[in-house]
């Protein structure tokens, strides 16, 4: 059957993360619920990256088979008709059979975005963290650095259920623009929760509450759960997913 | 009575604007509130520009008298403790008796924020107005320009209530920043409405509905709500106003 992939920008404030649920508002849900809307199709969507509660994205990759043949244009404008405020289209294009937005994936870009300001900011605290001790970026980005690689990622994640814990990073680093610092990583895959956890030691590297070498040893105990603490999902945000140029996604 | 006066920055969604109302919430309400749960004065707080609803602030600047006497980073504190997330205080300051954060200013910067995309950005629309037709900037820009100088601006307001509607804008200018455009103003002071019945008529201009010696007569004729349509309130935000050096607001 025809397979459709769209990508997606939403704010996840409202909403109990990508992957479906019975009894809550997910990104997942609200998507099939338009395209059943939409085209009479009851569907499954299959997503790139499982993005967690509250976690915004700004290039989710999806995809789903159907028999509805639309041009591009199309798809986008009425899914975003049927589709809540709070999560939009961006654009819509044909995939070969068999493609798995999540598979096929090479890598994915997270941001974590905060506010390094004494007081708090309503016009960012919707999608950044707000610190407000002083930081000290060029730190955080040394110790950024140390990620990048192939390496075991097991201090990173809580979840005990995840076998393998070796990720590659191929960027990990920390900028400042004005009040605004900016975590991105760029890796083959994300342990659950990791950005937020990695964030989180590295504030603590940037306040002077841990240095370089402490970074480097959490880094290499891999002991599960080690990285604390989690900073709050509404700094975090979905980039973009990188494919193969077969599969390459107009951005 | 010695005076305080604070620089705010607010999220205007859910308010019915700057100024108080018994029966809806307002910033000055909030803000009042605050101050009173904070001092136990019921002050009564001067802005520097009336914001409407739904209106966003950067750098609004209000004052107050009081016999409280703090340094300036407990104001802030103690004051953002007791503020709802979506208002802040950046900044409080001593003040001259006497000061009067509207007569004392010298100009307002105010800016309008459109994101030009065919798709909506959940991720940009509590602070910007979507348009969906392209954009001709540089004609937009040029048009802007001629609102530059002391000229009666009658057309840009349907206030009829306002007798003097003699205006001295001292920039005005449309940028784009990938899918953002950016339209800037400073002016001595603004008549209700004018930003967003200029930029209304700006977005025809950079359709091509009007061309810029449309947009010049329409500035010429004087005809009080002339310029039309108003663009809705989330894409405006008041950025900062401007003091002379004696009353120089901390940025």
């Amino acid at each position: 059957m025809p397979q459709i992939a769209l990508t997606l920008e939403y704010d996840g404030t409202r909403y109990h993360g990508f992957q479906f649920q019975t009894n809550a508002p997910t990104i997942q849900g609200e998507l099939e619920r338009a395209i059943y809307r939409f085209t009479g199709e009851a569907v499954r969507v299959r997503g790139a990256s499982r993005t967690d509660a509250g976690v915004h994205a700004r290039g989710q990759v999806v995809s789903f088979s159907t028999r509805a043949l639309y041009p591009p244009e199309t798809w986008v404008k009425a899914l975003n008709y049927y589709l809540p405020p709070d999560i939009a289209v961006k654009s819509a294009f044909p995939v070969p059979e068999g493609f798995h937005p999540r598979r096929e994936a090479v890598s994915r870009e997270y941001c974590y975005f905060i506010i390094n300001d004494p007081s708090p900011s309503p016009l960012k605290s919707r999608f950044a963290c707000l610190i407000a001790q002083p930081l000290d970026i060029e730190a955080m980005d040394r110790a950024s650095r140390l990620l990048i690689g192939e390496r075991d990622f097991a201090s990173f994640t809580p979840a005990s259920y995840v076998k393998n814990t070796v990720r590659v990073v191929y960027k990990a680093m920390v900028r400042r623009f004005k009040r605004l610092v900016v975590f991105s990583m760029v890796a083959n895959a994300f342990l659950p929760h990791q950005v937020r956890h990695t964030i989180g030691v590295l504030v603590r590297v940037g306040t002077g509450k841990m240095d370089i070498e402490g970074f480097r040893r959490l880094l290499e105990a891999r002991i599960r759960g080690l990285a604390q603490p989690a900073l709050p999902p509404c700094g975090l945000c979905l980039m973009r997913v990188n494919y193969r140029r077969a599969f390459e996604i107009p951005s």
